[in-house]
């Protein structure tokens, strides 16, 4: 991949006067100290330099070659790259996969020619790349929003052509800068995971800012997120359209509207923005928090008791603790409050302003709460431009510095003396927003990327997925898809936990066993292509007697009419009903599948996902992200899970799946608990 | 209250140089056109006019007094101001109720001579008002503030004092404009009650915005919004405060956490702002749009897919509809595109550049989309500065009009030319937003109060509280609580279908009853100061024999041990189960709840609150506006819920609370639904 971003010569076929390829060439001159071969044979000269008839006529090597001819002559020019021994090649050309059947061929088809003569392959439909910090432009980028990037340490990779160059102008506007910008169009070849690999490495980046409209290889994503030292900040697009998925499985109908993208990308430490510009003020934060405390407390300062109330609410929703200031904090901020007023947090130093004075009770909050070990983060609201007069912000970031603490700014204020104080603010290295919540998600973004890193340490991966045959029993015979006896006994198999139960051929034989087993039981028809038992009157719930058992047996036995088969199984008691499952999803692959089972937790999904297998400890995680955790940790008198169980049979689980590559689903659901202790009381698997 | 905005003259006492007292004359001489009458014995005039040693010896009438002086001299200015026959004061100085006891006790004081006066109080610990049209400043808010103020059609609304100023400000460098700035503080007397009651006949106010930390007269709020037919939008400061209620009642306890009051504003049309910027934006898009399809479909038009798709994610998931364009439109827009490329919503105008050209492409997409029937606004996402040629904005106005459509640019691009294209735009009256998620947003809240004013045409409003006794049967005298079968007594006398239930005092009248009933039947032990029946064992479910009917009655007698008595009940059958229940609130009075029960529901309570009584109809809109109402429409199979049955619950629930006083409390708990006609297996009233 270096060479795409460090070549030493870019040809440029389909260089013009003016058209985009001619662009590409005057981007070239802007900055590339290499060597700029526009290729065209109908000049002679382009933009004061030479200019080659063809590809092969380039003198000398060729790194990389920027293609923007049009997209049916794209092939020829591969062709043509191939024998001069071109081994990078960027496409910017559109007219491709996006444009249906024919576009779709024609890229294949390019991609052929690539993959033989063993060229790296970037687009096609894309913008190219931008490395402000050479400056390198190898794009077509209107030269306009070129002049007005600042170099920084964010780089980004965008799906969408038109979409980077959006991005560009807005951070430029913003006054955020840029390290790289990789448009990175069809992927026909180099994909996002290429360039996140590639980016681990680039000094001159911090974090890397995505928008991407599909994660095709989600799996290498994940990875690459797990082991990134640098935060991502992903806006995934189409978020709304993620649309209806058959459901064959209760886990595989959960994991639709991003469920299974969004819980394993967090679990992978991904930032997930939800706009550009929260994209944009994250990447632009985590550049400037590098280091921060997982469980991250904050200090707010203020001149208006509402502005600390707005503040305290936006960092709350947010996730962020607003601090409890240590005794000797308060008592130093009494010294500057007025005797009637209780010291709390916001800090509300107004009504010290009428004993102390503007600067002297600005100050005296400053060192009182930048001295509390209980506190991370300083925000301070400040209004530019009416009475409160700038403090100096390079001294106060020292301050903040030398004690371990962030600073932020939430300002306000009029449209010059805002403006200057945020030019001055980002000089000093500190972090200013406008808007409370903002502020509040870009410090919380910082947090959870702490917490991941941190997590990592711990625990440095996944296991991988071994295909270990051994532990598995040979897969049971009987066609595409198992019945509900059949499914526990193969997750009995990998020592899941599973309900008492037989297969009975006779009310005779059913009362036998409730006698032997116990009573209540449960009759239940297993008739694998019946979708829901429950739905369709197949499941005889609380059988306490002979004949209750005799007279479920025979109705049962009517519907099932010989294309299935009878349950018998013990009645457990259920203090509550999760859910756990496993699934091969075409992006992420194998999953692991737990949350909250029963009727709400349908209305309402409130499940995760991991890549599987899983060990303890990250089933342990898993469990512990679920929202509504306090349901199974001792909600109102329940026992509570014993996680150490349930994390073993997510351990298992993803062992099941995974041994097998047949299995494409499994849905344990209900995952009874019963005085704690999980038990699969009902369970499917599916073949592919 | 209309001479508090259109006095004939104003007293300033506390005037000086350089005070605030100072500032609030010269905000007066720079546009107030009536008498200006400074009073400070120290001075015989000041800032060029006469100064009064004191409000008695003001020549001439007083309308209104503003007063600046320090807190406990502020009594004696009020007998002054009271001698003089002033009717009208605005006391902007802080101390008071703010500050602790000596404070509370120092405002009281103020409104005693107040009262005694006839005198409206406006403040203490306030910034007074501003009326941008005049202009009239009766404030000591920074006059440089002032400077930046434009004249629109949003007033404001706001609690606390320093807040006013930095809406101000920050409105003004936004380049929004306002009408009036009520700042209220502590609210002795006058209140935003009172000034939203005032401002409906303002002619210059089409918005009013607030920012209020407490609504103390809740039900007046909820009443006066709910004729308002100008908008209210609401940033509530203190929601992460709201903080733990002690719970006597489920219904009581999940009132908390602003629960009650979020849906009772809902209810009454109120747009609920999460931060000031969302504030500001929605007020600034209410002024633009005044009447919009409360089921809005939007068109997107763009030249980039991409943002396309962050358009639209941000539309569905603000609630908009991104519109199904017509054959028609669908027919216009293929004429522009190229063949490959199918016409969908949003329509990406860019590979219609290379058939058509940029300028054609755009006219050819608009023309399409604003003539399209089904579609009520057109986003037009649009990048200044960066090719994109500005349209002209004026006549795309008048064709949005003429068609009908809202009009509404997500504009992006590079500084100065999306500055230009942002001030032209807003000349031509076209909203404009740089992020997709604050448009989605501005549009939503102008559908959600157009449908608000719809519903309201249909249903004027809830029925008064009638003291109808004659309806309840008289209360029954057993102590403070009453255990559950007194409660159910009680609401089965105003039609609340109830369980069939009977106390009984021995294990044989127990089983005669269950026998002559028909089993299963439930025992109950009624111990009414014991918690939760559940958790203390005192219920026992399933009993389908004599032998465990006997034996249940035993173990309860000997729990209940004479404190209590022992209810049999038919267990009746439960498709799911819900919640309904009365309370009073401090600030809303009397209300009614309805919502899903069960153990989940308590995790993520889904209830809604309205002042009771209610009518049938908004008994209805309550039980159509569960957030998981699905589950009690038909989910996977459940016989739907009687939704007429509920709402008559409801009606009664009303009812039966509202015609005692002395009822504080009732819970129906769980209201079970037992193929679709809802019944109250148990409840609970609680007495003052």
């Amino acid at each position: 991949m270096d060479k795409f971003f460090n070549p030493a010569s870019v040809a440029v076929v389909g260089a013009g006067e003016k058209n985009l390829g001619g662009s590409v060439v005057k981007n070239l001159l802007s900055g590339f100290d290499g060597g700029i071969y526009p290729v065209n044979p109908n000049y002679k000269q382009l933009h004061g330099i030479k200019c080659y008839p063809s590809v092969a006529e380039i003198p000398g090597k060729v790194d990389l070659a920027v293609i923007l001819v049009a997209a049916n002559a794209v092939p020829p020019v591969l062709e043509a790259c191939a024998g001069k021994g071109v081994k990078r090649v960027i496409i910017e050309s559109a007219g491709f996969s996006e444009t249906g059947d024919e576009g779709i061929a024609l890229q294949k088809k390019c991609l052929q020619i690539a993959r033989k003569a063993g060229m790296r392959l970037w687009g096609p439909n894309c913008m190219g790349l931008v490395d402000v910090h050479r400056p390198y432009f190898f794009t077509f980028m209107n030269p306009e929003v070129r002049e007005e990037l600042l170099s920084g340490r964010i780089s980004l990779i965008v799906q969408s052509g038109m979409m980077s160059a959006i991005f560009l102008a807005e951070l430029g506007r913003r006054g955020i800068g840029v390290a790289k910008a990789c448009s990175i169009g069809n992927r026909a070849d180099v994909d996002e995971c290429d360039i996140i690999e590639y980016l681990q490495d680039d000094h001159d980046t911090d974090v890397i800012a995505l928008y991407l409209e599909s994660i095709p290889r989600g799996r290498r994503f994940a990875e690459l997120a797990r082991k990134s030292d640098k935060p991502l900040v992903l806006l995934k697009g189409g978020e709304s359209r993620a649309g209806a998925k058959a459901a064959v499985s209760h886990t595989y109908s959960l994991s639709g509207d991003s469920r299974l993208l969004n819980s394993i990308l967090d679990f992978s430490g991904v930032i997930k923005a939800n706009s550009m510009f929260q994209m944009m003020d994250m990447a632009h934060a985590l550049t400037g928090i590098s280091n921060i405390n997982p469980a991250c407390r904050a200090a707010i300062l203020t001149f208006s008791g509402g502005a600390g109330i707005l503040a305290c609410d936006a960092l709350e929703k947010s996730g962020v603790t607003v601090a409890e200031l240590s005794k000797q904090t308060r008592r130093a901020v009494a010294e500057i409050f007025p005797s009637w007023m209780p010291v709390s947090n916001p800090v509300d130093l107004f009504p010290a302003v009428s004993v102390k004075g503007r600067k002297i009770a600005f100050k005296g909050g400053v060192d009182a709460v930048v001295r509390d070990p209980g506190v991370d983060v300083v925000v301070i609201h400040f209004v530019a431009g009416i009475g409160d007069e700038a403090p100096d912000l390079y001294s106060l970031k020292q301050q903040a510095d030398e004690n371990g603490k962030i600073l932020v700014f939430w300002l306000m204020g009029r449209r010059l003396g805002s403006l200057q104080f945020k030019e001055e603010a980002e000089r000093a290295g500190i972090l200013v927003y406008e808007d409370a919540t903002r502020l509040a998600e870009c410090i919380s973004s910082a947090a959870r990327f702490s917490a991941h890193r941190e997590e990592r340490g711990q625990n440095p991966g996944n296991p991988e997925v071994v295909k270990d045959k051994s532990a598995a029993e040979p897969l049971p015979e009987t066609g595409k898809s198992w019945d509900e006896h059949d499914s526990k006994k193969f997750l009995a198999g990998f020592d899941i936990p599973v309900v008492d139960e037989k297969i009975v051929s006779s009310a005779d034989e059913a009362r036998a066993w409730a006698e032997h087993a116990g009573m209540p039981v449960v009759l239940k028809g297993l008739v694998p292509e019946k979708g829901h038992k429950t739905d369709c009157g197949l499941v005889k719930l609380s059988l306490s007697d002979r004949l209750s058992i005799e007279s479920a047996f025979k109705d049962l036995s009517d519907k099932v009419k010989g294309s299935g088969r009878i349950l018998i199984q013990k009645q457990v008691h259920v203090d509550y009903e999760l859910i756990a499952g496993f699934m091969r999803d075409p992006a992420f692959g194998a999953c692991v599948m737990f949350g909250l089972g029963g009727i709400l937790a349908e209305l309402e999904p409130d499940v995760v996902f991991e890549l599987a297998p899983v060990d303890r400890q990250r089933a342990l995680k898993m469990i512990r992200s679920v929202r509504n955790r306090k349901l199974f940790q001792g909600f109102r008198g329940r026992p509570p899970l014993d996680e150490e169980a349930a994390a073993q049979i997510l351990v298992d689980l993803g062992r099941a799946g995974t041994a097998h590559p047949q299995i494409s689903q499994i849905d344990i659901n209900p995952l009874a608990v019963n005085r704690g202790s999980p038990v699969a009381v009902d369970a499917g698997v599916v073949l592919t």
